[in-house]
């Protein structure tokens, strides 16, 4: 399929023979404090778009710009989509559906985007994949890398967590422990790619990790029998998900399959909400820090940060903030009342739907979907707190009654 | 449906009008050392199941016993069939599959006992579930629990780790922590549902756990359009997976599905092996204790172990013995060769499969299906120690360089 580029900040076009990062004509100029600019917008053939209108079989493999040599390998995507019985009665919303992104390879929505960088770089003939990050980004990538016998170079600051770590080397990732700070990290990842070749996946920075996250919309698309849901709540820290989300209807729409884009609603905490404060303000700037216990979405400056504003504004959505308390609440309440365990970034996109049903932002009969973008096991130290073991009794049935019926 | 039970080891036969666990005739009565009798086979009407064959969109629930209601509300199985293509370069083993039900709601096969007690628990008008577990079991409960808004009462061993029980806690459960051994927590278990009424979800005991995990042998089936694999190699410990998995198979034999049962494989850890030792010997003895690392198949005296060794040799299977550092080796080949992060128990399974591959006891051609049964999340500690962090680099490009090739 044929596809380009297009700068999201300043229009500047690009073809797609050669790997291409951030817009050479306005990347790195934005000023101390501002979001950075030069984001590529990947733009697929308008007219192969409208030709799958017809198809059958539809696949999100036919929205992607590089084919997926042997998916089975690497089983992203498809999902569960649940009916959560016992949350729909208790807020009195019927049409409300949970979809449970924890499932993919290594847990995380992250797999979608290492997906179609595996494709990237097998297009070029590349076998070794470069980035930065210290979570989630890192072990798709390395689990992908494992699935394809890609070699994967991690960087990250040397002060990251080893918990956050052990699923990347398990994979097999070359891990680069860097003496400085995430930046640092960011910055020696492309000098790297840049002398050395290969892909990097910063996200963000690679247009793929976008455009590979759109597949979910693909797939809610079909699982709601070719049509698009309502309302998706989506948790945002970089703006990465919110616009691959919401890219993936665009080409929907722009494939004739829909008539209009859901709105997607960006969820932050109160404590990362600088791409919340952009699209209030109207002025793309950062945050001086960002503070949530939300692991994955905790982000001063986000790299997607004005492609994620202006999509909020294209799709009609808007921008929610919930704080770290109702975040940890909403995680303990999808664990108990839908045996659903989410990490605690994924949670507050729960907390973000019930907040605006509280407030009447959205109504309890609209049809929503709430992504959880991460296992719950990624992240166990925000809820181990919350955790209280009972004192033992003795083996005596009279016992256990005296402790659980006093 | 119709179905009424048989005693696995005295043939005596019980209608299903009432919940009934095991053999009232035969139970209790085995010697000490001797693996314990009475186990209750679920046998469904034969004309029912001859019907199967002519329908259409066939699905797991037209052969259980109980309706599941609301499936969505606790997606159960549709787990991934994955084609492992790295590993089957490796080996040359062009029909390798690994099946992933780490990928179910709770992170393990359990979930597919645990959805079947659900139905049963809902047929006769019960809210409340007791049992006694400190794994997977456990926490696949208090999930369906939270999903179904059943009372969950879990009791445990005190000297249990912590970090098993934190899934079962965030889940709601109500955990029962016994000044006493597994086998306390069991009694007390049954005592306490006999005196207070509810379902006992203890594994083996409910005849329900062998025949809900039947589910996933109707999963590949289907997923092999509407066919069996030949060999299907499981990881075993009291006997009630492996017994699920042949019971699954054998409904389909009795629809006429299929013409004959898959091989299906028995793999143990060699410290672990009382149903290995029991179906060579032919004599159901227990050991005097079990030592694996494997912690979900370590089991000394197996509560499903005769079924299982009859169903070995109905199904024409086999049982193999793997040490304890082929299933870690296993478990870090999986996430490095193939990006599956799978629990040692799981990993056992692809050990044994490799074991039997080296020594010819099937061949490269052979259709081969790895049972995985959980998540590597679920027991991280196995592997912790194998993780080595390097040293720290400079954030410089000439550091990183000497820090990759040197």
């Amino acid at each position: 399929m044929e596809f380009h580029y297009i700068c999201n900040d300043c229009g500047a076009e690009y073809d797609s023979k050669h790997i291409i990062y951030r817009c050479p004509a306005c990347s790195g100029k934005a000023a101390e404090g501002e979001m950075q600019r030069g984001n590529l917008r990947t733009i697929i053939d308008p007219a192969y778009l409208k030709s799958l209108a017809d198809k059958k079989n539809l696949s999100p493999f036919d929205f992607f710009p590089y084919e997926i040599p042997t998916p089975q390998a690497y089983p992203v995507g498809n999902t569960p989509l649940l009916g959560p019985e016992r949350l729909r009665k208790r807020y009195k919303v019927p049409r409300l559906f949970l979809k449970n992104d924890g499932m993919n390879p290594s847990g995380s929505f992250k797999d979608r985007a290492s997906q179609l960088v595996v494709g990237q770089a097998l297009h070029f003939g590349e076998q070794k994949v470069a980035l930065a990050s210290t979570g989630n980004a890192g072990s798709a990538m390395a689990c992908a890398g494992a699935a394809y016998g890609l070699e994967i170079i991690l960087f990250v600051p040397e002060t990251a967590p080893r918990n956050k770590l052990m699923q990347s080397v398990l994979y097999g990732a070359t891990v680069v422990p860097v003496k400085g700070t995430y930046d640092d990290a960011f910055g020696l990842s492309i000098e790297f790619t840049e002398k050395h070749g290969g892909i990097n996946r910063n996200t963000a920075y690679n247009p793929m990790t976008v455009e590979g996250k759109k597949s979910v919309a693909i797939e809610l698309f079909l699982q709601f029998a070719r049509r698009a849901p309502e309302y998706v709540y989506v948790p945002v820290g970089d703006g990465v998900i919110y616009s691959g989300v919401v890219k993936g209807f665009k080409d929907l729409l722009d494939a004739g399959l829909i008539e209009r884009l859901p709105k997607v609603i960006c969820v932050q905490s109160t404590k990362s909400n600088a791409i919340a404060q952009a699209w209030e303000s109207g002025e793309a700037k950062t945050i001086p820090a960002a503070t949530t216990k939300a692991d994955s979405i905790s982000v001063a400056s986000p790299a997607n940060g004005r492609m994620a504003v202006d999509f909020i504004n294209e799709c009609k959505g808007w921008a929610s903030q919930v704080s770290d308390e109702a975040i940890i609440e909403a995680e303990l309440e999808l664990c108990k009342e839908a045996g659903l365990f989410a990490e605690p970034a994924a949670s507050a996109a729960w907390a973000g739907y019930k907040q605006d049903l509280a407030s009447g932002k959205i109504t309890p009969e609209a049809e929503a979907v709430v992504l959880l973008t991460g296992i719950g096991f990624k992240d166990m130290k925000a809820v181990e707190d919350t955790i209280k073991m009972p004192n033992s009794v003795e083996p005596k049935l009279d016992a256990v009654e005296a402790f659980l019926f006093k």
